[in-house]
């Protein structure tokens, strides 16, 4: 049937083809209302055609997913130890983005559909559940050795993927307007700032540190002084802080 | 049949025993190959009473999520200003902890089935989104009027959830041996510590604030001094500190 010596890039126009039959019928008369059999006739093809792209009708709903979740694992893949681990899962987030901004349209049309679906934001639980994992799969790889360093690939994972989400349905209930990747950018530098500092312990200049209440200026003792170098990162500097403070 | 007079709180046994045979069946012979009617058989009654407290055969095998929900929101719908919201929401998630711990061998067993087959932990996804949906609505109205709200209100929710689910497993899968209460006090207070400042910006003291490079300690330029009251929160002296340092 079809050529198996297509370059693997390419997308097959008849895959394409069933799913703009898939979401011309969904939209139509609706996702519950829609068979296979349907599609497949309004695509001009057999229902084997359809079953060599898709598992099921849920899938020709997300039909770009598996890719991504692809090109994730090998972006995720080719990191080194160079990368700050949670930047670098902040990327790989937005390689997400980058699948539902390329098409707009289509991504809004979707979202609506998703949201009048049961089963349709089950199967998304599972795709959103299964980026998260390749996320804290890699970080877990990346805090190997540190006591918690599992919990914190958890956490951090899950805290990408959340504002990552957040970021993207905005922009979707807002018809695709406005810039996506702005959007992103913002949600996902809050969680940096939240966890940035706990990964960055590796190579970075050290504040001088504090000095004990009142040496330096002569204050009581309810008062800590901190002495700090500029260029110091400010997880040193709250690290230092809080010892002095006595809240490690 | 069964007496609507009973008292709410009171689990009715026929309910208990509905629960007990199909978890026996599930473990002797599977759960796909389990039907409702061989439930029913084990327990004695009749199809109707399953489908009574059951509406399907994926809800008897965790039986008690609706009632922790239940729980959760009503716990979160009894805060009031004088609670922080990141420790109401990480006291809300133990809820659910406590619901696990109830009976440890039950829960053990179930972790095992679900994790075989995949139409139970897509059930179990559902319910983890419900959880963190419900967190998420809770801090989306403490942190209503921020600008940045509901991104940080949805992240929350998400970190501690996964805080929570790190815990939990480790705990499932160790058997139920060990303090599950004090593994996620632990996961909890990580998260607390990379988002609690963010949300005690109602009354607290203020540092004293950071004095120019070099007019307490006659340093150079490239030093910043920060003169600190010992009881201000960490959040505030940070703030002062990113503004010293020209971060913020």
């Amino acid at each position: 049937m079809s050529s198996s010596s297509a370059a693997p890039a390419a997308k097959p126009p008849m895959r394409d083809a069933l799913v703009a039959a898939a979401f011309q019928l969904f939209l139509e008369r609706g996702y519950e209302q829609t068979t296979v059999d349907d599609i497949v006739a309004l695509a001009g093809v057999g229902r084997r055609s359809f079953f060599r792209y898709f598992p099921s009708k849920e899938d020709v709903v997300f039909p770009d997913h598996e890719r991504c979740l692809a090109d994730m694992t090998a972006f995720l893949a080719a990191s080194d130890a160079e990368h700050d681990p949670v930047r670098r899962v902040c990327d790989a987030a937005r390689l997400v983005l980058g699948m539902y901004a390329e098409n707009p349209t289509f991504s809004v049309q979707r979202y609506r559909l998703t949201k009048q679906v049961p089963g349709l934001r089950a199967y998304e639980l599972s795709v959103v559940w299964r980026y998260e994992r390749a996320l804290a799969e890699y970080l877990r790889g990346r805090f190997a050795g540190r006591p918690d360093g599992t919990l914190q690939a958890d956490v951090i994972a899950a805290a990408v993927v959340a504002a990552h989400n957040n970021a993207l349905r905005s922009w979707l209930r807002s018809d695709g307007l406005g810039d996506a990747g702005a959007a992103v950018d913002h949600a996902l530098g809050y969680v940096q700032r939240a966890f940035g500092h706990a990964t960055e312990r590796a190579a970075a200049p050290a504040p001088i540190g504090p000095l004990p209440a009142g040496e330096a200026a002569g204050r009581s003792d309810d008062v800590v002084v901190l002495v700090s170098r500029r260029d110091a990162p400010m997880w040193r500097v709250v690290q230092e802080l809080e010892a002095a403070l006595g809240r490690a």
